[in-house]
């Protein structure tokens, strides 16, 4: 087994060695320009709604902490240690507070265990849509992100036949609006199917995508307990312990698609929420003076780009849907 | 003199330190509304020109080596040191190898050094639309910079009356095709107007602003001669040590608005290049492995978006043009 996993892990890494040349093949140009249509089409919904396009930030004193066992990408900053973005939801929220709807297309770092490689789900650099809106509920972005996949998706759909044919890939129609779970229900369905899962974490990979294969349709996952998400997710007042947040799931066992809440916003609360999670204070100096000073309260979520691309193609693995793509361990353009 | 230097630096480290607070003005709304409708133009305008457009990468075990006196971001990937790309330029040759015509928006990193904080033009981060054109030559991408920059102007000026009359700003009105001056004739016009400087190296930041404050509309400065560039600019073979390269100037002072040239694409040049520049080909092993195999000659430049946005804004200094910069020296969100 051990061995296996070796021997496949080395034929990764000779493939990704020479990942300069993937871009010539048929396959890959195929795949880039349905990402490249995706795009488009989301961008497109976004500025009809009234958002506006940030270029997103790849650097600063500190990033997003709630990255699950990845590490942050570190260098010195005359003198002092500054980080590749992991997630830029930080700036999200500083840039919501003065334009109102914003989203960016935001490159992401995160130094993922060795052991993802083979996920076929797991980039060390990928994009995300990073998307935040002003005075807007959880509600108010899991409408936007269901419109906003299901542009991305009947577009492809319609508009690029000759590409999906290619790819061998049919796709189902979205219509939203999508079913939502709560995390309570979600553990109960897995529970009578013979999945266990301990509660107050976030669902683990595997029973995700059984989720995925058996529900037959995009939903949404809702609530999850507090123990199981960053600082910024916030707590519902009149149901402790239960975040207004969502996760939001492709069918066909393709996943997490996107990943969104409601904010915390108040300076006390966030302080609180760091010391239960064990991160310190001081690193985030500049946010908390933020909050301290007042934002207005927000909703947002980050969707991957190479996940949706994924999706859109039905590729085995994530890394088939990027230029020079990097997968932990392997050392590669 | 050193004294008003360093007040001016703590003036601006102060602003800086509440960066997350500018957003918030109306100034800056105003100005980052006017850089989404040019980024929305430029990409419409080479989406009809049958360009793609891929997700940029930030990441790779080397980057480009000519940043005129700026450091890499250098990091720990997996035990071996990656690189922030300071620009993506080798990927960009790589994605044309596949897709013909390519173009992303590159956010890079250049550790600056410290003086260059108060010149209005320097970030330590920023983006720049990255573009190359297989089989093209430097002509060519000339033709493409001038009607990006065109389409970007004119749509800014006939679509943001309302933007720019708040910042002040009126445009002028951008028809191509634009003069052409060669380095040697730059030059003797600025040796003609009493300014000096030495043959052989890239025009210094005064004669360059100098040129853009008399010259009066945006124009080329093509043929730099071979020590000024980098190992990727490809020579002219009936002109030895000319360089088949471009800057491409705004008027009024503002000063470089993209850096391009046809590349240098075949493994034995590149590498007597290289050693020219003192580039340790080592680093470069996938790069050269790519040439050796063989790639199709290509041409392309870079644009920067925030350097747009100043002209098209008329900012007094490009710091302005985004959500949290980052100046060289000074630590900030």
């Amino acid at each position: 087994m051990e061995t296996e996993v070796n021997v496949e892990l080395q034929r990764l890494a000779e493939v990704l060695r020479h990942s300069w040349k993937m871009v010539r093949t048929p396959r890959m140009k195929t795949i880039l320009k349905v990402q490249a249509v995706a795009c488009d089409a989301m961008r497109s919904y976004l500025k009809s709604e009234g958002f506006i396009e940030l270029l997103p930030p790849i650097i600063g004193p500190v990033t997003d902490p709630g990255i699950r066992g990845a590490k942050q990408a570190t260098f010195d900053y005359y003198g002092r240690e500054y980080k590749v973005m992991s997630s830029a939801i930080l700036y999200k929220q500083a840039a919501m507070s003065g334009l109102g709807k914003i989203f960016f297309m935001s490159p992401n770092v995160r130094l993922e265990p060795i052991d993802s490689a083979l996920t076929g789900r797991h980039l060390v650099e990928f994009v995300q849509l990073d998307l935040e809106m002003a005075e807007a509920s959880y509600f108010d972005a899991m409408a936007v992100a269901e419109r906003l996949l299901s542009e991305a998706v009947n577009t492809v759909r319609d508009t690029c036949q000759r590409e999906l044919e290619l790819l061998g890939r049919e796709l189902l129609t979205f219509k939203p609006p999508f079913k939502k779970l709560t995390y309570d229900e979600t553990l109960e369905y897995l529970r009578m199917r013979g999945v266990k899962m301990r509660y107050g974490v976030e669902i683990p990979w595997d029973a995700e995508r059984f989720l995925s294969k058996v529900i037959g349709e995009p939903f949404f996952i809702i609530d999850y307990p507090r123990g199981a998400r960053g600082f910024y997710d916030r707590e519902d007042e009149r149901r402790p312990g239960i975040l207004r947040d969502f996760d939001l799931i492709y069918p066909e066992g393709y996943g997490e698609c996107a990943s969104g809440a409601e904010r915390e916003y108040r300076y006390e609360r966030v302080l609180a929420r760091m010391k239960e999670t064990g991160e310190d204070p001081r690193k985030y100096a500049w946010y908390l003076e933020m909050l301290r000073e007042g934002i207005p309260p927000s909703a947002g979520f980050g969707m991957g780009v190479e996940r949706l691309t994924r999706y859109l193609c039905g590729l085995e693995a994530v890394w088939e849907a990027r230029l020079c793509p990097k997968l932990a361990g392997i050392y590669s353009p």
